[in-house]
């Protein structure tokens, strides 16, 4: 489903982040970085809610706002019952709609959010995104087994928490339209190689957002999945041209091939994964660089790989879902 | 966060039930029940699945529509990531989005459902809850103990699936407005009480949407809470009265307490919870109420209790959430 905007912007973006994406090639470019996985908080979960908390308070204070200035809160997360978006919710105390997508999430809130903000139900949304590295090995890999090798395929859940204030009133970026993902499944079982799970998903969003729009990859300086990583970047450059005769391959990257030096970090493996990945990417990169015209037109597609630990051992396939928004400059 | 809606309509809606919830009083009013747990699938997650997908085949049936009819389904549930839901999804291959908030995620899917209608987006949107027992006791559970007694406090998550079709064409029934709700947290860590966890979360969103509406307890024929049980309802009338002034008790009444025969059932104790709870009592009784008139308005106030089974080992209080839709008959 693929709607047009007119009046969606994004007033400003927050980053938090763990120690491991700090010594990335975005280092540089997040609010704020941590040296441990706890944050002076006494467990790994609620490490996870000082994450998403942080970056909204940080998003506050750049634009001088108050909790109280967010007429809606949307947000989810990785946690069983999306408890880290919950708990964040719960220092809030604003109107909140809890969202799942997997690592799609971050697209699936802002959409929500700009169908809000466009049907001026509301004026001022924030939507937040999280992931905890250690609180996902521990859910979706109890045993952990500490030492087991992983194959190449493997994503590696980055951790931090990240932030849009979402607004009726013109600003530097606008969100132009989005596209609702349809969800696939390709008989993938294998949550050892989500990119191979999820690069359908982005194919077909991607051309169901091009078509829908008339639009041509021309359109876009930049095509940007979530997190395929390497081995499913390359999956989708191939499924676009066979299956739909498009080549994105000048005009497209992955986010999760962007947050870490894929050479230096080899324990990320195939590249970064988690609903807060590619909004680490994109919220301390991509919208900076639209802000100052760098660039003018990028089509943003979170992937996102549905399944829980239960059903994979059921030997149920895994399915992915992908949300398309196109980001543009304002003149 | 309170919204008028003009031009939302619920076409129909359907319901399929376990065999516990098809020996309560409301038996005869479901569309389809089941005799056993498993409902002819391998595992009791897969069974969830049918439940939800059960009922939107029975609601494509009723209003003779095909799933490509389908301009967007918005789904949620309490497996883990929400699984029920994206299983379904995968069956369905309409865009689709994903939601959370435990036992209020039935009304937080229709407001979202209303949004988009209302600024017409889209034009027919489905929303499905489901919950089933067992997957909900193995999972918030495990280790279950079996034979292990329950506190009189403690609910019984219901066992089904329901959905309802939603367009913006005339109909007997319309969503006039809504009102999302605010985390709540009352320092509450008991899981077998959960109607104590989520009476101020109803009470705080039925005030907002009262007092944001201009409107008292006398303009509804009815007040209906999601499912506190026997305990949280009374809690909920003297919370409303002593916090807020308003007396509710002429008009009230919970879901939790009306899918069940408590006096027959025991082991339902307090009585029914989980996200399809409040969804079986209003599509197979109020609606049909409000279709032939006998009831003119009704507010319907879904609860959620927002927390998970690592955040209450951890000792972090349970939160609560309640979002409200005001249901008319439409002259």
């Amino acid at each position: 489903m693929t709607t047009k905007y007119k009046d969606v912007y994004i007033a400003d973006v927050s980053t938090v982040v763990g120690p491991y994406e700090a010594k990335g090639p975005l280092s540089k470019r997040f609010d704020r970085s941590y040296e441990d996985m706890y944050f002076g908080t006494d467990s790994l979960e609620t490490a996870e809610v000082k994450l998403m908390t942080d970056s909204i308070d940080i998003l506050l204070n750049k634009l001088k706002k108050d909790k109280s200035d967010i007429d809606l809160f949307i947000a989810g997360d990785l946690q069983n019952q999306i408890a880290t978006s919950s708990y964040t919710a719960g220092k809030i105390k604003r109107p909140f709609l809890g969202i799942y997508s997997a690592c799609a999430t971050n697209t699936e809130g802002l959409i929500m959010a700009s169908n809000f903000l466009e049907s001026k139900t509301c004026d001022e949304v924030v939507v937040s995104v999280s992931s905890h590295n250690m609180v996902a090995e521990k859910q979706f890999r109890n045993p952990t087994e500490y030492g087991a090798p992983k194959p190449g395929t493997a994503t590696f859940t980055a951790t931090g928490g990240a932030s849009c204030y979402l607004t009726t009133k013109k600003s530097k970026v606008r969100i132009a339209s989005s596209t609702i993902g349809i969800v696939q499944d390709y008989d993938q079982t294998d949550p050892m190689d989500m990119g191979a799970v999820m690069a359908p998903a982005a194919a077909n969003t991607i051309n169901d957002h091009l078509n829908n729009l008339d639009q041509t990859v021309d359109d876009y300086d930049l095509i940007l999945t979530g997190d395929l990583g390497i081995y499913g970047k390359e999956i989708l450059i191939d499924f676009m041209k066979t299956e739909y005769g498009i080549d994105i391959s000048n005009k497209y990257n992955d986010c999760g091939t962007m947050l870490y030096d894929l050479e230096e970090q080899k324990d990320v493996q195939a590249g970064g994964s988690g609903p807060v990945c590619s909004a680490l990417v994109v919220y301390s990169d991509i919208i900076k660089k639209l802000q100052n015209k760098e660039l003018k037109r990028v089509l943003y597609v979170a992937t996102g790989a549905l399944f829980n630990p239960t059903m994979v051992f059921q030997k149920e396939n895994i399915l992915s879902i992908a949300h398309a928004i196109s980001l543009e400059s304002v003149e």
